[in-house]
């Protein structure tokens, strides 16, 4: 067959397959994919309200490579930008259900939400109860008056971080959920797009832009953005991002946040920690204290050039599971000292 | 200004430095940046043989970010895709050594080579000792013959786990400079590049490669490989990259090896995944036994499409080094349970 996509791959239909083998090949210690479904959870099952995570996949490490101590206990995923399906969410639900309940985290997007809500239907006729939160961080994708039109982008980390580290410790399904659901009352973000990507397989891609010109606002599938404007410098960018932030998100002086800076694919270390050095210089000038700071590509979109920046509002309680440990191939927290 | 290249900086010329205060700005709770120098070490320093890495910038998270518990002491810091120079070299060796000598951990090229040479020269002026170890694994870049004319590429980092590793557990420069050696002497990596990359500030790429045509054995600075050939499978790529890797290092069945799959900047790491599922089923076919396998962008050059694939053949020594925890905001190892 013909690989239209410059990509390192062997079919773009197996895209998917082959990448939760490869990460098996390198991690099969300790995570394991089931038989029939796209759902990879830990081989050691722990007795506590089950957090499940999943969406769509080519947004590695996001979700698959989040299952980890501390973090989801497994993840559902679908095939490249499209959300699992019903019985996928369901197998992998009941693979680490412990009789305590499930806990779905993930991006508030139409499919996901139809997926994940039959799913929890079908596992509730077998008896296991379920609560859902939809992270919903993406300010630029609606306005303050329709938050629960807003989609899910690199929100997700704290959202499943908070998840992962409430039923960690412990909390009923219940208590878990109404952690999560603060966590994801507290996550605002906002992305740039510098560049296009194109999905395995297609010869053209998603979206493009014109090469003086970025997009403010765009979504991690290339869903369209508030603005277009030409390239300008990174201080620049910055400042529209946290100002659109703060202003949608009411976070202020006083406030303490944690940051991420993610990047989308293409785009450098050195470019988000340039994002970075501004997002602190910013927050300081507002009295707005940071609590700690996160840089990487968390969730990403193929090979999008661009980033987006996460604020995290923290009170005392999601500082406590912040802190939490854990642990994943992408991402560790170690035991405060 | 104008910013010629799309990319998320503010100029050119402070692309390095302002890397480097967005790192502090994250992670500045351990780490400093030397007044006057592009210096990067910790801010605790530790009574051991210093390590002292360090090249060109704009291949992050190396070098700056592998300083850490476990890892170097200190990098010294080039500009993009340039050596240090010997005095910033000196400065960030007499920042970290504590009177028993410094470890010089770099990759392979003149320009390094120079500065570090002379910056050992003058180090030794001052009294201070140092032996250098230059990692050489790029097994394209010249044939068996001429081993030291090799380039460094990803290798570099089991050179410096190891180095790292070494001095923290309280060896002596001579003894932690063997050990080094003997990493350096069974670490062996090829690449493979889709496209090329851009320099900030520059406004064309420094190689470009035909639409359908990708390059194997090319340099992570876009030094000329050893074949250019059409695109092809995933599979078909790493057979032939695993071949050349085993046929110039005459790593064979019952040996044991630790492999690293490293992006060079705009490749996924669902790609990256999917090469390491055929590395994990080649090397099992041939025998050989994986220890543990890296899958992930330690050493980048900038926006390049690409991959790398390292193996670092252990022994019971190297391996007990491998072991070791260490820190740093890029990598990370827990104790062994």
């Amino acid at each position: 067959m013909e690989l239209l996509t410059k990509k390192i791959i062997n079919d773009p239909r197996s895209v998917v397959d082959e990448t939760l083998e490869g990460f098996l090949a390198a991690h099969g210690e300790h995570y394991e994919k089931l038989p029939d479904v796209r759902g990879i959870c830990m081989k050691q099952k722990k007795d506590k309200t089950a957090l499940v995570i999943g969406g769509g996949s080519g947004h590695e490490p996001m979700f698959a490579f989040f299952v980890g101590d501390g973090l989801a206990d497994a993840a559902a995923c679908g095939n490249i930008f499209a959300s699992p399906d019903p019985n996928t969410i369901l197998r992998t639900a009941q693979a680490v259900d412990q009789g305590k309940g499930v806990l779905f985290v993930y991006g508030n997007y139409a499919g996901d939400n139809l997926n994940f809500d039959m799913a929890a239907e079908l596992l509730e006729s077998f008896g296991v109860q379920s609560k859902t939160v939809r992270v919903m961080d993406d300010v630029a994708s609606a306005p303050k008056g329709r938050i629960t039109d807003r989609r899910g982008i690199a929100g997700d980390f704290y959202v499943i971080k908070i998840a992962g580290a409430a039923t960690a410790a412990g909390l009923s399904l219940e208590e878990a959920y109404r952690v999560t659901a603060k966590a994801r009352d507290n996550v605002f973000s906002i992305g740039i797009a510098l560049s296009g990507c194109t999905l395995p397989g297609e010869e053209n891609p998603i979206f493009t832009l014109p090469e003086d010109e970025i997009e403010f606002g765009m979504g991690v599938h290339g869903e369209p953005g508030i603005k277009r404007e030409k390239l300008q410098t990174a201080d620049s960018i910055v400042s529209q991002l946290v100002e659109k932030i703060l202003d949608e998100s009411g976070i202020q002086d006083g406030d303490t946040v944690c940051t991420l800076v993610n990047g989308l694919g293409a785009t450098s270390l050195s470019e988000l920690y340039i994002i970075n050095r501004k997002l602190k210089e910013l927050l300081k000038a507002t009295g707005i204290s940071v609590y700690e700071m996160e840089v990487g590509s968390y969730i990403t979109s193929q090979e999008m050039a661009g980033a987006s920046i996460t604020l995290f509002k923290l009170d005392q309680e999601l500082k406590a599971y912040y802190d939490a440990p854990c642990r994943c191939p992408s991402y560790r927290k170690e035991e405060k000292k």
